[in-house]
């Protein structure tokens, strides 16, 4: 494909936004770009590649002569338009956590299963932000020996919430040093300051959505039914990279030298674990990039065969915006 | 004991001048108070009951005529300090590292193992602080069932760092918000809206200090030569509580109705754990407190028999200077 003409559903978001930088940045060959969004935002003038470009209300009618529609929107107004999407005969690469355990819809980091989007019948999914990183920074370690169990705790930043959710934690700052009253709406809690131990609403099991998405959704996108995963999801007060504590269980006993070397040759790793020189992966230097930086590699103490790290990676990015970019050029070839 | 006359190495520092409040709010009978410190805070006032103490500095001769010296300096210190201390016929108990390993030394945690206060020989040794909270938090699992494995990510205050770690964190938001330039003294880098995952020095097997304490600390404390432990330690851009992400695997399997039922039992515990009410500890909500909050607890997913949960508790408070005071109370019975 080429002269592809390029819809984005959610246009306006932290997410959406972030799309047409990349779709921008990649030079993916975009021969009309329509930005989508609710009747709030339409009229709205946003710029891509120089040229201003204006957010149209999203209706039914809105995806005709589109060939893919990047969704960026949240899941049920996913699950609103997505048959108008497919009766458009665009394919709808989804951001959103409506489809992505459907059987039907392949759930693809492209680094880690590309091969999946062969069989999409109109509909792909992007992964949870916080699965995406974490897997990126494991899949090398399944490529040695197969895992079998996984123990996460993540540090996500407060972007996973969107563009208000980054606005929240600014406005604390700012009231926290200057003695003002602080405002909390797209939090629970006050952030600045505090962690938040939960994230997504909480199911029959105790765990919230969030943290069975790296259960479910990691089976799926690693082709590994049967592994066995605990997560804890935590908001801090950081802007926008996630990052995971992590220990992975394998079917043989690895060693730390092992993983680095494989770690530092797959796709989409930085290797940043150099402890002398006090190089470890932190939040504000993986920000605005691309890749998932992992360190801190060392064996796991708890159990047997087990491989401790840390990740970190840019959750607007590669945990939501860049992904999907990265799967719509996988329907390209 | 009564008419205690206690000292206290290193009196101005945040764990030392929490001490003495503790010492004041418990109503510890102290005879007299005598605050040491190095030269440089020689001479300076400090408030204990409303009365006026002077800072002296420690010398080898600043011990005699005491009977419980608490130590809130760092470890080279109460090394250097340490057989003067014991020569003056006092009883040193220790918040720093120096002595917590040695094996005539107890190691107390006085909601855990009260008892090895009778067999110490001079020196009694408070835990690490991230390590107190863990272990306040889990004793009630150890107690239905041994816990065998641990696998525990911690989220770690700037208090940890003492009154220079809060100075530098409020330091940085200041400057964050004025869009000045950021002081970074005490951290290695930037600790406002940003994760620093390397708290201690690294040793040879890749984790740092601070990581092997709750393994090495964890294992004497509860009397558990044989758990298996590994811990991840952050910084955190939190003020002064400390927060643990910690799954625990027991000898038989755990339910979570009977795991809540001994927690809200146990001595030094607060149970928050409402998911419904949107109740769960956070480190804002338990500052300036002496009890360990403990929620989110859920049967965890990765290996059989575990129990995961999330816990809070202040650092400076009952992670250091509380503990230490209440380690001095069963030296009075």
């Amino acid at each position: 494909m080429k002269d592809v003409r390029v819809g984005v559903l959610g246009a306006t978001g932290a997410v959406g936004r972030e799309m047409m930088n990349i779709l921008e940045e990649r030079n993916f060959p975009v021969s009309e770009l329509r930005p989508l969004a609710s009747a709030h935002s339409a009229g709205r003038e946003m710029k891509f590649r120089g040229e201003s470009v204006f957010v149209r209300q999203a209706t039914p009618e809105s995806f005709r002569g589109l060939d893919i529609v990047l969704g960026a929107a949240e899941a049920d107004i996913a699950r609103q338009f997505a048959p108008d999407i497919l009766a458009a005969g665009a394919v709808f690469v989804d951001n959103s956590s409506a489809f992505r355990l459907q059987p039907e819809v392949p759930l693809v980091v492209p680094e880690i299963n590309a091969g999946d989007v062969a069989w999409h019948s109109g509909i792909i999914s992007n992964p949870n932000c916080s699965t995406i990183i974490t897997l990126v920074a494991v899949k090398g370690i399944n490529r040695l020996s197969t895992i079998k169990n996984m123990v996460a705790s993540t540090y996500q930043a407060v972007s996973g919430a969107g563009a208000g959710g980054i606005a929240e934690l600014a406005q604390q700052m700012q009231a926290l040093s200057a003695g003002e009253p602080l405002v909390s709406k797209i939090f629970p809690y006050q952030i600045a300051q505090n962690l938040i131990p939960r994230i997504g609403g909480f199911t029959a099991n105790g765990y919230t959505a969030e943290e069975m998405k790296l259960l479910n959704e990691g089976r799926k996108i690693m082709h590994l039914p049967g592994m066995r995963v605990t997560c804890t999801c935590v908001r801090v007060p950081v802007v926008r990279s996630h990052s995971i504590s992590v220990s992975v269980y394998t079917e043989r006993d690895l060693s730390v030298e092992e993983v680095r070397a494989q770690l530092a040759l797959e796709d989409g790793v930085v290797l940043v674990d150099d402890p002398a020189a006090e190089r470890y992966p932190m939040p504000l230097e993986t920000s605005g990039q691309d890749k998932v930086f992992v360190g801190r590699i060392r064996k796991d103490m708890a159990f047997d065969n087990g491989i401790a790290l840390w990740c970190c990676g840019d959750q607007v990015r590669k945990g939501a915006a860049t992904n999907t970019v990265q799967i719509a050029e996988l329907l390209l070839k």
